[in-house]
């Protein structure tokens, strides 16, 4: 029925390149994959061996000593610290360190590695969840720390141009002074990098507003074997041919090194107000998001929660005192807008509509920035508790908003007194709920009877086992929960296009069996 | 210095494949764009050559008949209409229509046109305006018109998932009786679909306030060789991998066929004002603008503009009433709030102040539907009052929004008394200019002192040739006016995985120096 006449390839610069369906079924025919659907894991072990890469020689150090002068970095105090995570969950075991001040100088440093088959390892704010920003063995770690100046700024149009390694918060500050914000925010502002931000897709407290980095980033200058990739855009709308640089947006390293970003900033708001609210069921919780979209509209800019069990571990790990009585479920609603009598009227409907109905118990409002600070630090503050309260496992789950904090509660049945502690926060508005597990001291019994359940559990109701950290070392495995074989082939795929030898980010968001 | 020690390939699976660097070499060093910057033509010509593709025979409607039983059409007056562009400027010769339901028959139409080589041509409602949406020759034309069906809305988190052949007005109706809008509103809405919407990124009237599809486009269903790729997430967040679906999002059907889309929709306004205003100077208008964000800020929803040339056009062919005094440049602004008082207040605020400050020096304001629309009218209208004028050059170039003005009034002066009418019209808060030249009838002429002038002239901005109407068949070896070769070959490779054998919409978005 279906002969084939007169085949030919209308690509015949790549004569050799396997066709997607054919990468799809040696994927799938491979045994660690074989026979298993969606959400199913690779059960491949979670510690990767050190692939064939070559070892760093001293003709290597000295010529990136050449090169970047006083900022090739071999001293062991200095690497120490970049070689461990924030968390101090995972250890690499560098011992190069570059610090390039321009896009060509990690042009120059790519284009080598690529030549010498060394593994790098790209490095912003350091501040990542799930083991994606420090090495895994010797990798050579790339900072973009040195690469902090912002290149220009559009006060017509908004658009921020700037080096990848500029901190937010520095970002943040340089805006206000010129009557805008930047689009995301998040609790580690003070330390991340605005490069890693986007090659994390962080998401932050300003997503439910301000939307994601996939429409605010309008350009990206990235570098894989060397080449500049120039999609530096500041145009708001550009449709010519596929947009490349969402390629790079999540990518985690793994694709290119981002160099610079150009992103669309919001005006500065004239008001903000931030309440802190207390519910005693989710459910209310729920039906009070429900009504803040109704009646707060668009000065609605952030929509958060935390519970009980986060409320006492800010208390007893950093003394921080609840504004309101005790409650099972907690909120942060911020608004943000351009005519405080407005936002306050708003507000104050909105109020007054959910304590008459009881939605909510308890609550308390701060119109001034020190009072907004302190209740902001409720919320963002909760990961810095978690490391006081002992050894974390962390999940960073997106679900469907009305099941968020079921998984919680089952979690909480399904460990009995395994845990230390279970908590639950996160971002209402964006379906996107941190589970948080602690226990005195790393335990792996208590890691088998989490894992591979929360994932299981996610899949089942197709949920994202990574809403917004990324897979990193961490979860690269678990990637099947959330998305199906032949994606994940055709993401292989595109990994060898732009980086044929793999040098960049080995180990990180795709899984083993790809390899 | 720099020698291989140790190669080895991380991607063992594609050992034939080549590496980017290497394709982009073979790029750089091909005749017709060897020595050639960013920003320059590639010299080929606009018509293409028909690629060894199969013709259709008897067999292959056989086949299709038996799979689609009645939908798989032959007639001539049918087809004649779908092979002919909206502005009836491009024109095909395909001879069979299918009109699938289901995604199950779109990935077996694609499997069997993949393994006998027939080219395709996927259509929505066929009102793209650069030759995108109907075949160059014999393709087959894949229908998307009767998969119309809505299969869920999620009242609290506001997302619909639907099939591709959703017509865009449809949508918004079923949306607005659950009180819900669609991100996105063009004047195409009466007849385009939504899966052509996402295939060509589309932008229109509301991207200033829910931005772009990149950032509400949740999920994709797409198909290449016939296999389903599932990326039809209902999350708002998802970091599991790379975003492929952001690939298809404006890849024009070259990539896959959309079947299904999730998209995330707003609340729909309680309130909305129009405004329509005139100005004296482009420089005015733009000083209006940027009163607008400031004063309107979170309810400023649109942001459009048309020229005194345009409002001649609309009363001479549609018989449309100016409701002002006669201006050189209109301005149509949106409000959309949750509040009808305080939105009224800030947009009388606003009024009075670009009033008295003379930047405004006549206007109107709606409140009411009917007159809302009959203004709205006066912007939506101007591409049908064109049509009207004769033939029409249409471009649609993104610019630093300081610029937007300053190309229609080159372009006049350049082309003298050559053109019928220059007129200029678009989006202001994007950027955005819809440039078109209307004359008696087709002029090669004509078309030589805009080409490439305008291409030439844009570029030199750093702007983009193509803002939201994508390439299509027209514009596709234009690209490289506003893409580096670097960018163009990687999007070949792109192509060359997804769609091996190139029979996805053929002569399309890609220049034809990669073939």
């Amino acid at each position: 029925m279906a002969r084939m006449v007169g085949f030919s390839s209308l690509y015949r610069l790549y004569p050799q390149q396997p066709t997607w369906s054919s990468v799809v079924k040696r994927v799938l025919d491979a045994p660690s994959v074989r026979g298993r659907g969606r959400g199913v894991h690779s059960g491949a072990r979670n510690t990767p061996a050190r692939l064939p890469f070559s070892h760093i020689i001293e003709e290597d150090v000295a010529f990136f000593t050449r090169l970047l002068a006083g900022r090739a970095v071999t001293d062991p105090d200095v690497l120490a610290a970049c070689n461990t995570d924030w968390l101090k969950s995972v250890q690499g075991k560098s011992e190069l360190l570059l610090r390039p001040q321009t896009t060509e100088e990690v042009s120059q440093i790519l284009r080598y590695c690529n030549e010498r088959n060394l593994a790098v390892s790209p490095q912003g704010g350091n501040t990542g969840l799930v083991g994606g920003s420090v090495p895994v063995f010797d990798e050579i770690i790339l900072s973009t720390a040195l690469m902090n100046k912002v290149l220009t700024f559009n006060t017509v149009s908004g658009i921020l141009t700037c080096q990848a390694g500029c901190v937010l918060e520095s970002l943040s500050q340089y805006l206000e002074e010129l009557d805008f914000i930047m689009p995301l925010d998040l609790g580690a502002k003070g330390s991340c990098h605005i490069g890693g931000n986007v090659a994390t897709n962080a998401g932050g407290l300003r997503l439910l507003r301000y939307g994601s980095l996939r429409g605010t980033v309008l350009g990206l200058e990235v570098l894989a074997d060397g080449r500049v990739l120039n999609c530096l855009s500041d145009l708001r709308k550009d449709n010519t041919g596929y947009d490349l640089k969402q390629l790079f947006i999540g990518s985690e390293g793994t694709l290119g090194v981002i160099t610079a970003v150009s992103i669309l900033c919001p005006r500065k708001p004239k008001s903000v107000n931030v309440a802190f609210l207390g519910c005693l069921t989710f459910q209310n919780l729920l039906e009070t998001f429900q009504c803040s979209r109704g009646m707060l509209g668009e000065i609605l800019s952030a929509f958060e929660f935390l519970d009980a069990a986060c409320m006492k571990l800010l208390e007893r790990h950093l003394q921080l005192t609840n504004p309101i009585t005790e409650s099972p479920f907690y909120i942060v609603i911020e608004t943000a807008g351009s005519n405080a009598t407005h936002d306050e009227e708003k507000l104050h409907k909105f109020l007054e509509e959910v304590m008459t109905s009881s939605l909510v118990t308890d609550g308390t409002v701060a119109t001034e920035e020190t009072k907004i600070k302190a209740l902001w630090s409720l919320r963002e503050r909760i990961t810095e508790a978690l490391t006081h309260d002992g050894f974390t496992y962390k999940y960073d789950i997106s679900l469907p908003v009305e099941k968020i904090y079921q998984l919680v509660n089952d979690m909480r049945d399904h460990l009995g007194n395994k845990a230390k502690n279970v908590v639950g926060y996160g971002h209402v508005g964006d379906g996107n709920l941190h589970l948080n597990i602690t226990s005195p001291s790393k335990d792996p019994s208590l890691l088998a009877a989490i894992e591979p359940y929360v994932y299981e559990w996610t899949s089942s109701v197709q949920g994202s086992i990574s809403a917004e950290h990324g897979l990193g070392l961490k979860k690269r495995n678990y990637i099947y929960y959330s998305k199906p074989s032949e994606a994940v082939a055709l993401m292989g795929n595109i990994k060898a296009i732009l980086d044929p030898r793999g040098i960049l980010n080995p180990y990180k968001t795709l899984p083993d069996d790809l390899h």
